[in-house]
């Protein structure tokens, strides 16, 4: 009965309504949309429950297998009982179980009825997905049975016990490569019939959608705004499931090799008084009576628990920016992974710590996360990273000169745009072979208050961006320790000393000379795998726009 | 010239000013007090670092040692080069090191003269201390180095260079054992010579401050307020150093484990539409033109993670509580250790994670965190905490009959007051001799709207929470995964489901039975070593009245 039915995406319902609207459409109007399908949905629901409640009715009477099959009353689900059963992981089937029964829980991906004697139903558990087979026998399986899974609404929970089988030919559809031959199937939870979103669709590669058109077929976009307001369906992608692994093994990574270089995670106050980074881009609120803001950064906090001893530490937590930015790579919340550390001399200490953890990181995730990165690459194509045993460094000034002698006009003491950023990572890509470089001793004048000059020349400073793929996403630099220089360079950048007078007092008590550096983590993912929008790497991304879900 | 010169707190100037006030006096009233000493602090500064320069300048002409020992030029420390020195952290100065030059860097936490030739200098980093002495010789030492040093403010930062060595008798007043014979000595930073807060008050024993008492002699008790004014000082105590190591190892522990369970870290938005919890305690703020909240919790968005098909996850992350609680466990902002997870039939399944997480927790930290508990335990002495290698469960019914029959009137479908919760450890201690234990099946009148209700009983809940030395660290339950269920669970809790409809429809689209729970990692490192105020763990906590530093 082993079977090499293996499109799985050759039988899909009529796409869905999409919005394929850009990024930037007001989420308001898909809302409006998600109203409406909400309502239908219940309707369809209802229905559909009231039919598999009659089949379920009809079963026991005419059916010896009625026992084999129907939907887990509620009841059983509430915490009844244990009953010791044993469930097999989903990417756990292989080969060595042929012949024994397993019970697997997955979501119903497809089901496809063959006859009204079989059908066949993949099941999905996290990344991975299986095939199981329905075919009425006389010891098990009833056309009953058959009816009343095909009758499964797509992306149900269902219990599936079988025998494992492998078949003569390699399954193309499913990432395990044995079937299963259900004897007995349950459903546990029902998904409505029509989804908003069909996760096959949303994980389809545009390479795949082209090659079917120009084959005369039809396949739906997902929009990306759709897959936000959606998107509890749309994480069920295999690349989306691979994102959000990857982003948990970066932290891993982040941690372990800080750790084992003496560093210590901390937590500081996301609640503070005044804004740590100055600007208009805040998040304002009532605290008790008291006026408060949302900090921007660990900034001030991880700079004052370096003042009290600390040595070197590290945050991982939410940092809030009000900006109106509406760019592919801004958020108004992120995930910030940021470090502070004393130095003995010289802020290339924190450069080296920079360079390490990240070649490290790269490393790790090119051994370990192999499966992730390809499932992300099947639906969105990329060129590893290229980097350097040792990371490139190189200055302000010799940046500014590469662009200049390939043609750019640049202010050698301003900031760089997005533009030149991305030209200037060309530059290098072209002349050192590398997408990932530290460029340092920016100008004084775009950067925050509490950076060091340099000792030779107050126009520059200490300081130093990182660059992935010409994109920045890390920011570093010596801090000022000394708080009469501290309230100087704060009121020449317009920041109210009075709000930040305990970060600044920090410094009397006896400061270290110190630096650090905060990355984005969703950024981090993002270029890594050259992804086009940061909201990809955001489970439930904030934009100017975006509040919900 | 080794020597046992050991008490290094025998010799304290005058006690500063303190209040002893009580946790909930106004934190307004400390930052008048603050303001007043700054500006002291600030003039009192200014005369030393005038009479530092003048000894600087002094030094060149008569003193043929001058190289050997002054302040550092800020230019110097502006990363102005990479001499390829070594510095020795002071931790790693053992006894092999003997007769060996190190350089160290620390900070100057007591300095005694001894004549005019000789002095003490004990310099801190991190949770370790060593002794150097300063002596004047023909090769190194001038009477006017020792001048300096014994000139230099308490905190302030130095290097030192000089030769290792094993003194005769054990030190007592220092970690490490041996010492250092200074042969230069140098400024990076000085502290103001009037510190708000002494580091050897704050870091000293009750016992301590009484026997001393007894001996008819005074020390200066730092009040729960002043340290929290002067955090960046008061953390530089051994015992805090410690705190704020464990908490970090803490999270280590509980990272790895839910790793190793398959489960994966994830990040949820802070900034949500509708509050996650229900009810007042909940900080709003415009978003943009929408009214928003800050989440009182990960709850609905890590369930949503698990309708998103992810399995197990977790997250550690920062929780809003808008809540008016002036007690020694509460506070506004605070840390989540939140894990959610699929379930195959019982949230037993969630209980036991908890139980062998926390239980290999527990046996870590005994094992591999020695030096910090003992450096908590002799300021803050504590028994060591009692738990059972398989953790004990009750129901919530055995725990009011236990309640009962000790005499404690309770309403048997009402919740548990922390004093009553403190009687039933109690009670549980004497009985099965655990100060850890989970108690289950909760009246579901006092459970949040998600809570599943029981299959026998909907008066009951599948819910839990979990105790340390009688106080709740951990909630946890089964969560309703039926859309249905669901509103009628929201309506009936006052909670407007309008607000959270994006969170009921995840469970429209196919939805596993699911449980989770939700632990503050603060309470985790007060209840392990019985701390009495929740302030002690969070770096910089926020109260209803403390919004600083």
């Amino acid at each position: 009965m082993a079977s090499s039915e293996n499109d799985a995406a050759a039988q899909t319902p009529p796409p869905p309504a999409d919005d394929n609207s850009s990024e930037s459409a007001p989420a308001a109007l898909s809302k409006k949309q998600a109203k409406k399908m909400a309502k239908k949905e219940a309707k369809e629901d209802r229905k559909q429950q009231s039919s598999a409640a009659a089949a379920a009715a009809a079963g026991p009477e005419d059916d010896p297998f009625s026992g084999n099959y129907g939907d887990i009353p509620v009841v059983e689900i509430q915490s009844k009982a244990i009953s010791g059963r044993e469930w097999t992981e989903i990417g756990a089937l292989v080969d060595e179980l042929s012949g024994r029964s397993v019970l697997v829980r997955g979501v119903a991906q497809t089901i496809r009825p063959v006859s009204k004697k079989m059908a066949f139903v993949v099941l999905r558990q996290y990344v991975s997905t299986v095939q199981c087979i329905l075919s009425v026998d006389k010891e098990f399986v009833s056309p009953q049975m058959v009816k009343f899974a095909t009758a499964l609404s797509k992306e149900s929970i269902v219990d599936v016990e079988g025998i494992v089988s492998v078949p003569k030919e390699p399954i193309k559809g499913t990432t395990q490569q044995v079937e299963i031959q259900i004897r007995k199937i349950y459903c546990v939870n029902r998904a409505v019939s029509l989804l908003p979103i069909n996760v096959e669709d949303a994980a389809r590669s545009e390479a795949d959608i082209q090659k079917a058109e120009f084959a005369g077929e039809q396949f739906s976009r997902v929009g990306q705004d759709t897959r936000l307001n959606y998107r509890v369906l749309d994480i069920r992608t295999p690349a989306n499931q691979a994102i959000f692994r990857i982003q948990c093994h970066v932290e891993d990574v982040f941690r372990r090799f800080l750790r084992s270089e003496g560093f210590v995670g901390i937590h500081t106050p996301k609640l503070i008084a005044g804004s740590s980074e100055g600007g208009a881009a805040v998040f304002k609120l009532d605290y008790k009576g008291q006026p408060a803001c949302l900090a921007q950064s660990p900034q001030l906090h991880k700079q004052m628990v370096i003042c009290g001893g600390f040595g070197r530490v590290f945050e991982v937590g939410p940092v809030f920016r009000a900006e109106d930015s509406y760019t592919h790579r801004h958020l108004c919340e992120f995930v910030g992974l940021d470090v502070e550390m004393e130095i003995k001399e010289h802020y290339f200490e924190v450069c080296d710590i920079v360079d390490r953890l990240f070649v490290a990181m790269f490393d790790d995730l090119n051994e370990n996360c192999k499966t992730e990165l390809s499932a992300i690459n099947r639906q969105y194509p990329f060129e590893p990273l290229k980097y350097l045993r040792k990371t490139l460094k190189l200055t302000f000034e010799e940046g500014i000169k590469m662009l200049q002698d390939a043609g750019v006009e640049v202010d050698p003491l301003g900031d760089l745009n997005t533009e030149v950023e991305r030209k200037l990572g060309q530059l290098v890509r072209e002349k050192y072979d590398t997408d990932f470089y530290i460029l340092c001793r920016y100008p004084l004048a775009v950067r925050p208050f509490y950076t060091m000059p340099c000792y030779d020349d107050p126009k520059y400073s200490n300081s130093f961006d990182v660059f992935i793929r010409g994109e920045e996403i890390i920011s570093g630099a010596q801090r000022v320790h000394l708080p009469e220089l501290l309230t100087t360079r704060a009121e020449a950048c317009g920041i109210d000393v009075k709000t930040i007078s305990s970060y600044i007092d920090s410094f009397r008590y006896g400061a270290p000379p110190h630096g650090g550096f905060g990355v984005g983590l969703e950024r981090v993912v993002m270029l890594f795998c050259a992804l086009n929008n940061i909201r990809k790497t955001s489970l439930f991304p904030r934009d100017p726009q975006r509040l919900a879900p």
